[in-house]
């Protein structure tokens, strides 16, 4: 699975800012139609988003494109505008049930043939923000077979849930738990909501830390500054590396002893423990591949 | 939407409460058949309610009665001496399925009729206070066309679980956070079980600030003493409704220059912070709108 | 119902300790042939089991087995084995859907008949320890009358979804949760994951405590000494019968003199702290009686 641990919105009308997005450092480009775009620029948008792809993607970017909403009847032409050899993928704003995610299926596969594209080339990434989102997410999750991730956003679901935002995040635990759950039991990543007080690192690092003891396995940045805090929360940290290679040594001594368990710093170490190291150590080795690949190594 | 913050539990044998509640400011008046009504009166009660119904109604109270469960066998006769022009609605105590919805709706309906009330003119609010009823929330939230809010009952739900309720109520939250989400899902509103310390007003006011950040929009009183703090913490506070303000006229000023994006206080301002003003100097309105229409605005 | 506030696992390959275990004081002797025995002693293991389960029953234990999970191949052969007049019931970890449940009934039954037990003497406890089951999990607990219980897998479940574990567990809220309702839900017991660090007994009480506060009715110990706090704290504590006889003496007054809520030490009693109460004191009787009955009284 490619790496998905931080991907940034750009603005699908901003040239200037598209082309600063060539040097980013996040795993995934955002380009922006939806939320940063202001109603009167979509149409505009979309075609500056359309020149901007092959040049980011020539740049060694991943580059995806977030669409308007369904019932914002824009979704068809963006995606129709976008979807092409060099895009990864799209995402799509407020979906709320399986049903929301066949339509958009409807949409894209044609799209997909038209443009030479093996199927399933069109990754997706829908969002989920909305309290009939989060009833329907275990569903949603499981619906298509291109939806690599889903993402939880948190500004739309408290505004639909009419409560206040805090730091802390308490108020959305619930929703927030189920999407990394959903995902998760699917098989795929889950994304989170990107922290929009962008000049505050230290409340970042703290909130995507949250998220990832969450299960989420990324979170999208508003700003380039927030791309290495949020690429470092969702990297395997040096102390659990080495804990985990401290684990496998014992294990393997302890099974070429015939014991089925052991303990380690007083706790007992038996399949369960073993077995997150193992995935641990895996995901280690394919972050250093696929940046190297990347030549970012 | 009617409004619906604060609906204050009258026993309904107890003609002297009745008529205190005349003056009652709660947004809904409560007349109960259940909890606060001792067995060998349950039969004497729906009379004493059938009576005062009126008499609140003209005082310019909205009434609802909550009658027995459906497995106590009086929910019929109850509904029977209960259902006529001048009630709001009713509300049935331990419902756990969308089955047991519909059972109610089967005796609501011919009542309606039989009153020769308007279809849909009896409001319905089910309680939602056992695991199984948690289990079953979403279907049931969205079972029948006039249930307009489902009640959190946290006494019987952790009696259900075998739990000990504390002040800070971190033993209900995953129940609690539930109820509000499959409320939102199904467009209807989600109201909090009683603070039962009746003397505790700090109490009361972070009880029901938790509930409101659930996602909460009203919660029931136990006393009228109660009633005005629940008013309060589940209107729009003063703070929110002037930085809604400044948020609407800096994303004006934003729109009228062509940005889809600004920042205030060094927090993104984006469509969904601007849906989240708008949708509270909305609420705004229509609190003032209703407080006038019933004199007291 | 049996008592099920206790389970100590003890490794089915290991003969010394399955003789300890004939003096333990837990509610249930949960044999394991998965985590806890290495690969190359697995089939070893189930003749010791067997051997040592008409030993543990004589000796007034009620025995459980832990097989492997139906992946490995294992189950079948292992049931076959263990499956006996003394055999309490047997415990299948890793279990993700009600398909995979009814799947282990499928080898069950049959063996049940073959060894002339009358249907549902082979009592089940399945372990929830993914996304993917915990997304199943009111299903899962509703599929199989023999199922008595369902476990929490904290270690299998935050390894599955890529979490670290604290102490404190807040990352397991979520789900840990779920597991507490949908067992009541489906009117059966609730068993908390082990807790590892097993020479920290006030670790053990505090993640106990918490468990019973979620709804959980008991937990597995991986070492003797856990036990008792065990037992302890899943079993009334002196403070809330104490105050549970007050409540029945109240209210047994209020009764006499027709009022059906009063309050005690300004908290409200009503109907639903009465049937607290009561189940709690119900609770009190039925220990005494079962621990009377294993002469431990």
């Amino acid at each position: 699975m490619e790496l998905l641990r931080s991907l940034i919105f750009v603005p699908g009308n901003r040239a200037n800012m598209l082309e600063r997005a060539l040097g980013f450092d996040a795993d995934i480009i955002m380009v922006d139609l939806e939320d940063s775009v202001p109603p009167g620029e979509k149409v505009a948008a979309r075609d500056v988003a359309a020149e901007w792809i092959p040049r980011l993607r020539q740049a060694g970017q991943r580059v995806m494109v977030r669409v308007n909403s369904l019932d914002t009847g824009l979704t068809r032409d963006e995606l129709g505008a976008v979807i092409s050899p060099d895009l990864y993928g799209v995402s799509v704003g407020k979906t709320e049930s399986a049903g929301d995610l066949r339509e958009i299926e409807g949409i894209i596969s044609p799209l997909e043939i038209g443009a030479n594209l093996e199927a399933g080339h069109v990754n997706l990434i829908p969002w989920i923000e909305s309290a009939k989102a989060i009833v329907n997410v275990n569903e949603m999750a499981a619906a298509l077979v291109r939806t690599v991730a889903i993402a939880f956003g948190a500004e739309d679901y408290t505004n639909d849930m009419g409560i206040q935002r805090t730091d802390d995040g308490e108020e959305v635990y619930h929703a927030r738990s189920a999407v990394a759950i959903a995902a998760r039991a699917a098989g795929i990543a889950s994304l989170d909501s990107p922290y929009v007080a962008f000049r505050n690192p230290a409340g970042l690092r703290k909130d995507a830390g949250v998220a990832r003891q969450m299960g989420y396995t990324g979170k999208f940045a508003i700003h380039p500054a927030q791309v290495e805090t949020i690429n470092e929360v969702f990297s395997p940290n040096p102390e659990d590396v080495a804990y985990a290679r401290r684990v496998m040594e014992a294990w393997q001594e302890a099974e070429a002893n015939g014991r089925g368990s052991l303990s380690l710093d007083d706790k007992m170490v038996d399949v369960p423990v073993v077995k997150r190291a193992q995935n641990l150590l895996a995901l280690v080795d394919e972050i250093d591949k696929q940046l190297a690949a990347r030549g970012r190594g």
